[in-house]
């Protein structure tokens, strides 16, 4: 049968180190770094396309120990769940190309001692800065002044928003300078902004599980308390049963009516259904999003609004983090492959977005 | 005759020292803080529609010391030139509302012992704030995405641009850490926008007419050096003379096809034909202009690229920067009619914005 000597042909071919590639078709990190294909043995069911996912991963079961994960996050991803887990007997590592992990199964990988590596740092600046040009976006309504220039009424209807008509409830009340921001999850991608956000005079406070003892920003143990002193929420933490629905409509409530939301980490910390009736009733200011619960369905309220900034979950897709991600990924397979100790490991109690 | 009761009717009134406002209209200065009112006696010829500008000035003439002037930059704004001038003969200090003061005669001024004030610092850090928006905006295309969200194309298309199609020169290649960052006019604005960028990761050098010996960052006393020797360029000086198009085709060609220019000073700083010009063929990286050379007109060409942000003269509307310049306004009046020295007097020979 085609689909048996298609498998065969692949296995005698053999030399390189193998890795199970699991994800959606072929990544990126493969067309920009072809040479890492010179270096191992990728396997990937997309190879296959006659070939059912489940009966790929039998064939090649007891020859995989290690494998690259990509596409986590998105609805149509193949979660890493018990069913994979138990079909690769011999897995002892699996490298995700994203930050967050949510789309693998963490405790059953902790019980069959599979160490589970992210994208560590690869991408914290470049999630960082998105995260800074989300929220100077949503403040200074910068997509909504490029939209009125764009649609041609500036020179129609005078100044944006409503020339020497504008009352000051109209008139943009933000200034950056002065804001108190709140960072959900202070890991890498939260401590960058954090250093951004200072520079432009902002106040910093945080909450994670635990209080960081090396960190002198006010710590909140509550986001519903951080909500009530800030001005601005930043999500950077990771999904995680804890911190499903983080922000609900208790901490909307909190962060009030000139309150913005900004969100780089994942769609699902978000009550997005609550967050979508806060912003049409005008119950809080703002919010910027790269991410969302059902992606890439995005709530059609949302598509109406000047003060909401929507982004098809790209803030890490920079030449940069690619570089930083291939360099990363390669350092992971030449640790495993001879026994040395991987550069990183997440913790199976994800706290924060690369910790 | 009705005009004339009217201005007789005026000048019997006046208990308040007087200060003559010249402008578009009703400033929102005085929309937002009315109380300015009762400390002084305006005097504005748009009170007074029926009466021509010159003979409201001539009749007003020998009682007005101070002006208000706003509106400077914008092309149906009245010129302070020689005319104007010549017909206050008792007039020894215009207060600018804006901070370029490209609209008033600065030579003639001199030669008449006129001290001219503009804004000083009060939009410095909104107008650094949103140069660094526009920059991010830019490099991460954060105004093209979301319109891309927007218009309904993420489930369509997948990814913005082009999802997993894409090759390495249609990923966003931009990585803001470590761009190098060249800044024309390193005046009060140009140093929060160092400030910022520098948190970012960005490397900082300058051009302005002379070395500043208390900065460190490098000095390149000519722009097309800068140009070559910088990814991005960001405008933050004054419109002079000597600043007319100080950005031309031989500045953009030593930026290079991946060099971006983001312009928060004045429009007629950019040859905008070159600028259009180098856009359209992808000589050039990207823009993000907050001003143009005949606003509100827009080149139509720059409404089809997604690597042009685009926002109408706005970097400065906060209710941040009206407050400081209330507060401003106010001590200046106060210094003028007590004989002490004003706070934010320009030099004839403005260098920067803001020095």
């Amino acid at each position: 049968m085609a689909e048996e000597q298609e498998l065969k042909d692949h296995r005698e071919e053999q030399e390189l180190q193998i890795v199970l590639l699991l994800g959606l078709g072929p990544p990126p990190l493969f067309k920009f770094f072809p040479e890492l294909l010179q270096k191992f043995k990728f396997l990937s069911p997309f190879e296959y396309p006659t070939t059912p996912i489940h009966q790929f991963l039998k064939f090649h079961a007891q020859s995989i120990e290690v494998m690259i994960c990509m596409g986590g996050g998105r609805k149509e991803s193949i979660p890493v769940n018990w069913e994979v887990l138990n079909s690769l007997p011999s897995l002892k590592c699996i490298l995700n190309t994203g930050v967050g992990v949510n789309h693998i199964d963490l405790t059953e990988c902790k019980q069959r001692g599979i160490i589970v590596c992210n994208a560590g740092n690869s991408y914290s600046e470049d999630a960082a800065d998105f995260a800074v040009g989300l929220l100077l976006d949503v403040l200074r309504r910068i997509s909504a002044s490029n939209r009125y220039v764009r649609s041609g009424l500036w020179p129609l209807k005078g100044e944006y928003p409503l020339g020497h008509k504008v009352v000051p409830s109209l008139l943009i009340p933000f200034y950056v300078g002065g804001q108190r921001v709140g960072i959900v999850g202070l890991g890498s991608i939260g401590s960058e902004v954090a250093k951004r956000l200072d520079a432009f005079g902002c106040s910093i406070a945080y909450n994670s599980r635990r209080k960081k003892e090396s960190i002198l920003f006010p710590y909140y143990s509550n986001v519903c308390d951080l909500a009530a002193n800030c001005d601005i929420l930043i999500l950077c933490c990771a999904l995680t049963d804890e911190t499903y629905h983080i922000i609900n409509k208790d901490v909307l409530s909190a962060l009030g009516k000139d309150g913005v939301i900004i969100n780089v980490g994942r769609g699902a910390l978000v009550d997005e259904k609550a967050l979508v009736r806060f912003l049409v009733r005008g119950e809080i200011g703002g919010a910027g999003l790269d991410v969302f619960e059902n992606e890439p369905t995005v709530p059609k309220e949302l598509l109406e609004l000047d003060n909401v900034v929507l982004s098809p979950h790209k803030a890490v897709h920079t030449l940069g983090s690619m570089s930083a991600l291939y360099e990363l990924t390669i350092a992971n397979l030449e640790a495993f492959f001879s026994n040395k100790p991987l550069l990183s490991p997440v913790n199976y109690e994800q706290e924060a977005i690369t910790l």
